[in-house]
C-alpha cells in the first residue's frame, strides 16, 4: 500500500472536477479519505479539497496521480519539475511529462513558469529560464524536458457557475435545439471576440461550397470576420471550378440538378491554377474574380490548405507536406479567441489538437457523430451544433449583420 | 418449362421500368427473348416491349409475373379478373391481388374499371360495376374480391422525362445539396398546388416546436397553406406547453438553455387541456391563445392527432383506437396533391401507405436514415431533403411569402 | 427575495447530484449559502448538505423546489403532503404533483409512505393508507391527489462509487466501443437477473427479423431468457411471413438479395393469420410452425403488440386501442428486472416511459441518434450501446450458452 | 442547331446505362432521335443503340458528348485522338481529357491502345506507341496529352445481368440486411481473388482496434488473406498502444471501461517507436511483440501509413508528404483485386480514387452517411455494408477459417 496526500481548489463542484477525481480514485482501484474539504458558500467561492489517496502499488499510484494532475490536483510539498536531457533528436525521455491542452504551470528553480504555447499531447521544455512546449518531432538532443509529475500545477478551464448564461448549448448533441438562438449566441461570441481585438479562425469544409453557402461566407469575409481560413484542398478547388465555371454551376443553381460528370469542370479548375501559378497569381491575372478564395486574396485574409490523401491536384497552394501544413497551421492560430469549424472532421480535430483549452471552438454538422466526436474532444470548451451547415452560415451573416 | 407472353408500353427505360422488369425475370431464374421492342423515338414517344418469358415451373412464373404486373406488364389476351368471395369478414380470400399504390385498372364484363380509393396493401372489391381498394379488416364476408392476376393493369408513374426540371432532389439522398434551391422548388410546387385548388397536407413532429420553427409554422397555417395537419399526441402537447407555459419557455428562449424538469410543463398542460375538454374547448374558453393548435382552429384547419405507444395523457383531441386514427386520416387526405412531412418517421410512414402514387410526397428530417427510409418506400413520389427541419420551416415560411 | 432552507444526503458527489442542484440553483437565477456540507469521507459514506437559497420570487422558488425535489432535496421542517380531489374524471388538480420515475415516499398522517407502481408523469393518489402512482386519465373525480411539494421525498438512483464495474458503458454514446466485451457484459447482467427469480423482459423492432438475427432471438426463448415480449405488429408479420414464406425467403437467405415485391407476402401472412383467428390458433393448426411469435405460444411467453399508425392488417393479435396496449405493456413489465431494447425508438421509449428507475433498460441500435434519445431520457438506468442489431444477438446467444 | 450522330453497344439496359444516356441528353437540353436499337434478344446479348444528337449550340454538345463518352458512346467516324503538348512541368493543355476509372481505349496512329495505370482525374499521355494516366503534376513539358473527345473510348464496367448472383448488395444502403450473408459473400469474393492469385487490400482505420477487432484482424494478416495494409498514423499509434501498455489496456478490455487519462499513453507508444527508429526495428528490437503491425512486420505484409494534418507524432514510419504518400499508396495497390475498407472515409476515398472501375471495392462502416458516400463514388464497383465493423471483422476472420 502506497499513500499521498493530494490537494486542489477551484470551482471543483460545478465544474463536475471533484466527481472527476473521485472517479478517477475508485477506477484505479484506489480509495480516498477526505482529510478537508472547504465548499465555496456562494457561487462566486472557490472550494478547497485535501484527500489521502491509498493505492495498492507504486504503479498504479503513478498512472492515478498523472490522472489527478490533470484534473488540477497537486501532490502537497512543493517540489521543483524533474528534468532530464532529450536522447536524440525528435525524442523525449521516456517517463516525458505529455501535457493537456488546460494552462499548465511548471515549478523550475523555486519559480511557477507558466507554459508557453500550450497545446496537448506536447513535451514541456525548460530554456531561458521559460517552460513551452514543444512537439516530439520538435525537440533536438540534449533538450531539457519535464518528466514525471512534481512540480506541475494543471488549471483546467472552469465551466463557469453561470455556465447558463454562457455555454448555452452544453448539455448534450442534439438536433432537436433552437438553432436560431444557438447562431445568435454565437454570433455574439464572434462580436465580443472582434470588439475585444482577437482573432476569429474558420476552419472550413466543401460542405460550404456545395451547399450553395459560399456567397454567404463571402460576405463574412469581406466584412472582416474572418481573421483566417483553414481548410484543405477540396474547399479551394470546389469554390474554384464554381467561380471559373459559373454558367454551368448557374444552371446547376437554377435547376438544383447535381451536375454529372463534375469531375471534369474541378480538374480544369485545378489545372487552370496550376497553370497560373497559384490563387494569387490567378487573381491577379484576372482569371479568378469571385467566391471564398478570391475574397481572402483580396481581403487579404491568411489562408492555409492542408493537403490529404483523397486530393486531386492538388492547388499550388495546398500544402502536402503535413509537417509543414501543421506548423503553418499552428502559427496561423496564434492569438486566435474562436474557432468555427464547418463540416470537417479531419481539419476540426487537427485545430483542436492545436489549440489550448481557454480558444472557444464551435463546431457545425449535419451529423451528430461529427460533432459528437469534437465536442467529447474538449467538453469545456468546444460547442457542438448539429444542424445544416449550409444554412447556419446564412443564419450566421444575417445575424452578423450585413445583405 | 412454362412459358408465357408478356406486354408493356410507357417510358420505359428513362423510367427504369425495362431495367426492373429484366431484373426481375434474371432474379427468379427465369430467362427471357425479346420478340418485339420499339424505343420512343423522341423525348415524347413511349417504348413498346413484347416478350417471352420462359421459367423452370409454374409456382415461379406466378411469383414473376406478380411482379411483372406491379411494373406495369400484363400477360397477352384480355380476360376478365377473377373475382371470389371474402371467406369471413376481416379476411380475404388466399390468392387475392394485393394492390401497390400505383393506378390499377381492373377488367370487369369485358370493360376495364379504374380501381377507386387506390392505395397499397389492400384488397379491390368489385360492387355495383365499380372497383374499389379496400383493406382487409374493412373486407366483408361475401364481398367479391379480386384474385390471381388476369385482367389487371398497373400503371407506374413514369418519372417524366424532364424529370431534371422536376425531380430536382431524386438521384440520392444526401446532406450535401443546395438546400435552398431545393426550399424554392417545394414552395413552387405548393403554390402550384394551391393555385390549381389542391389541398396541402402537413405531417408534422414535435421537432418543429423543439427547434422554435413553430412561430414559422405558424405563419403557414394563417396564411392558408396547410390544409390539414397530420401528426401525433406530442406534437399538439409540446406546442401547448408552449402556448401555455412561455414564461418560463421565454426564459429559454432567449437563454437557449433546455429548462429540465420540463417533464412537469407538459403533463400540466396536458392536464390543463383535459380539464377543458380539448383544444377547441381550451381556444374557445381563452386558455389556450397561440402556437400551431390555436392558429388550427383559428383557421378551421383539420388537424388529426393519431395516439402511439409512447404517448403521455393523452390529450383528448389524440385518437388512441388507431384503427379510427387510420381511416381519419386517410380521409383527412381526400384530394390532398402534396404531403410535407416534418421530422417524423412513424406518421410519415403511415401517411405514405395511404397514398396512391400520383400523390407528391416531401420528406424533410436532420438525419438520413429517416429520408432514405421514407424515398425507399415509393422513390417516384417522394423526394427527401436531409436539413435542419426548423430551418426548413423558417426557409418555407419566406419563400413562400410573409413576414 | 424569499428563502427556503434545503437538504439532502446521499452519494452527492459521485452520482452528480450535487452539480445538479447546484446547476439548477443558478440557473433560475437563485443563489444558494452551504450552510451545512459533511462530505463522505471514503467510498461508502453518504454526504449531508444543507443550504439556504435564496430566490427573487416565490414563483421562481416554487419552480426551483420542484427541480431540487427531484435531485432528492427536501425543504427542511417535516409536513404532511398536501392533497387535493380531482376535479372531474381523468383530471388531476391544477397543482398536482407529476412523479418522475424515482423512487418516491409521500408523508401522509405523519408516516412516510413509500409510493407504488412508481412511474414517471403520473400523478399520486392516497387510498386506504397507500400511495400509488396513477396516471390521469385513470383518476376519478374525488380521487385524493398530491399536490404542490410538501412531505414528498425523492430517492435518485445512485450511481454507484463503483460504477465502473458496472456500468461499463456510460460516459457517452460511441460506435467505437469494445462491443464485445458490452455484450459479455448484458448477457451477465441478463444471467443474474434471471438466477435471483427476476424476469427479463425483451422489447423488440422488425430489424430483428430483417437482419436474419430471428433465428438466435429463437434460440434465446427456447432456453428461458425472455420472459415477456413487447412489440409492435410489424415484428410479428414479418417474422410471420418468413414463417409462412420459407422458401422464397429461403432463397433470400442464401443469395442475400432483397426479394422486391415482398409486401405481397406480407400482406398474406396477415390475412391467413386473421383467417386463422389469431397466432396462437395458427400454431394450434399447424399452420405455423416456426419463428419468434412460434417460440413464444410454445414457450408459453406472453406477448403484447401494440399498434402503431403504419401498421398493415394489422394482425388479430395485434392491439389498436393503445389505452389498452399500454395498461398491457406496464402490465406485462411487472417484476421486470432488465428490459433489452433491440432496435424500436417507439416501443422503448414506451416502455422507458413505464418502468421505474431501479429496472435497467439496455438499448441497442446502430443508429447513434436513437440510442442517445433513449439513454437522455434516464442516464442512470439505461445503457446505451450503437452496434449492428443483428451481429448483437447473435453474441448475446452465443454469450449466454447455446447452439 | 448542331447535330451528331452517337453510338454505343453493351448490356445497355440493365446495366442502366441506356437511361444515363437519355437524361444526360435532356439534361443538357438537348434531344435525341433513335435510329437504331437492337436489344439483346437473351440475357447474354448485347444491345446496340445510334442516335441522332440535337443540341442548340456547340459549346452545349461537347459538354454532352463529354458526358456522353464516360457513358461508353462515341462518335461515328474514326478519328485518331488529338494530342497537345503539355505547356509546362505539372500541367496538362486547357482542352485535356480527364479521365474516369473506366477501361479506356485511345486511337492513335489507326490503332487503339489501351490506357494503362487507368485511374480517375488523370491525364493521358501518349509515349512510346502506348497510352497512359498522369496525374497533372507528374506531366512534364511537352508531354503529349490527348485533348478533345475524338479517338476515346471508354468502357464503363457493366452490371453483369446476373447480378443477383453477384452485386448482393447493390440497391441501396441500409443497416436492415441480413449481414452474416453479407460477409459470407465478401469472404468468398477474397478466397476467390487469392485462389486467382490475385491481392487482397485492406484499408484500415483506427475503430479497429477501438472496437477489440485487432486480433480478428491479425488472424488474417497470420493466415495470409492480408496482402497490403493501407492505413494512417492513428491506426499504428493506437495498435502500438495496444501492445506496449498491454496492463492498462487489459484492465481495460476486463472491465470494458473507457481509460481516461489515455493520451498520456498513445504519446508514449509514439516516443517509444521514434525512439527505436520505426516499427520495424521496434519489431527487431523485441519492444514490440504483438498487434496489427507487429503481424504485418513478421509477417512481410507490406504497409503504407499516410499523415493528415491531425496526426500526433507522428510514427517515423507515417509518410508525411502527401505526394509520396499517394504515390506510395497507389503503388500498393497494383494487382490488387478487392480493396476492403475498414471504418475509413478518408483513406477509403483515396484509395477509390486510385482504382481502376474494375478492382472491387467492400466498404463497411457503422454510419450511413460513410458508406453512401463511399459507394456514390463508384456505384459499379462498390459494395457497401452498414455494420458494426468490429463485429465485421471478428466475423470474416470466422467465415475466412481459423480460431
Amino acid at each position: 500500500m502506497v499513500e499521498e496526500i493530494v490537494e486542489t481548489e477551484g470551482h471543483l463542484i460545478d465544474s463536475r472536477l471533484m466527481t472527476e477525481i473521485f472517479d478517477a480514485v475508485v477506477k484505479h482501484g484506489a480509495s480516498f479519505e477526505v482529510m478537508q474539504f472547504a465548499i465555496g458558500r456562494t457561487n462566486n467561492d472557490y472550494s478547497r479539497l485535501q484527500m489521502r489517496v491509498t493505492a495498492p502499488e507504486t504503479g498504479i499510484m503513478q498512472d492515478l496521480l498523472e490522472e489527478l494532475v490533470a484534473f488540477g490536483c497537486r501532490t502537497a510539498g512543493e517540489l521543483d519539475a524533474a528534468l532530464q536531457p532529450a536522447p536524440i533528436d525528435g525524442c523525449a525521455p521516456d517517463d516525458f511529462y505529455s501535457t493537456s491542452n488546460h494552462r499548465t504551470w511548471v515549478r523550475h528553480g523555486g519559480r511557477w513558469l507558466e507554459v508557453e504555447r500550450q497545446r496537448m499531447d506536447a513535451a514541456i521544455v525548460i530554456e531561458d529560464g521559460r517552460a513551452m512546449c514543444r512537439k516530439l518531432r520538435d525537440l533536438r538532443k540534449g533538450d531539457r524536458v519535464v518528466c514525471f509529475l512534481d512540480g506541475i500545477r494543471v488549471v483546467p478551464e472552469f465551466r463557469e457557475r453561470d455556465r447558463h448564461g454562457f455555454a448555452f448549448m452544453t448539455g448534450g448533441i442534439s438536433s432537436e435545439r433552437h438553432v436560431e438562438t444557438s447562431v445568435e449566441r454565437i454570433a455574439e461570441m464572434i462580436r465580443e471576440v472582434k470588439g475585444s481585438g482577437g482573432r476569429v479562425a474558420f476552419v472550413v469544409g466543401p460542405v460550404v461550397v456545395h451547399t450553395g453557402a459560399a456567397s454567404y461566407f463571402c460576405d463574412l469575409i469581406r466584412r472582416g470576420f474572418v481573421d483566417v481560413l483553414l481548410a484543405g484542398n477540396a474547399l479551394a478547388v470546389h469554390d474554384i471550378e464554381g467561380a471559373l465555371y459559373g454558367t454551368s454551376l448557374g444552371v446547376s443553381l437554377k435547376t438544383g440538378v447535381p451536375v454529372e460528370g463534375g469531375h471534369r469542370h474541378h480538374m480544369r479548375a485545378i489545372n487552370a491554377i496550376r497553370r497560373a501559378g497559384g490563387i494569387q497569381p490567378a487573381v491577379a491575372s484576372g482569371l479568378l474574380t469571385s467566391g471564398v478564395m478570391y475574397e481572402c486574396v483580396k481581403k487579404s485574409v491568411p489562408y492555409v490548405l492542408a493537403g490529404s490523401i483523397r486530393d486531386d491536384g492538388p492547388l499550388p497552394d495546398t500544402i502536402m507536406d503535413l509537417v509543414e501544413a501543421q506548423d503553418r497551421y499552428a502559427e496561423a492560430l496564434t492569438d486566435v479567441k474562436i474557432a468555427v469549424v464547418l463540416s470537417t472532421m479531419l481539419h476540426g480535430i487537427g485545430v483542436g489538437n492545436m489549440l489550448p483549452s481557454w480558444v472557444k471552438v464551435v463546431c457545425v454538422d449535419i451529423n451528430p457523430s461529427v460533432v459528437t466526436k469534437l465536442v467529447d474532444r474538449g467538453s469545456a470548451q468546444t460547442l457542438g451544433l448539429v444542424t445544416d451547415t449550409g444554412l447556419f452560415v446564412h443564419q450566421l451573416a444575417q445575424k452578423l449583420g450585413g445583405p
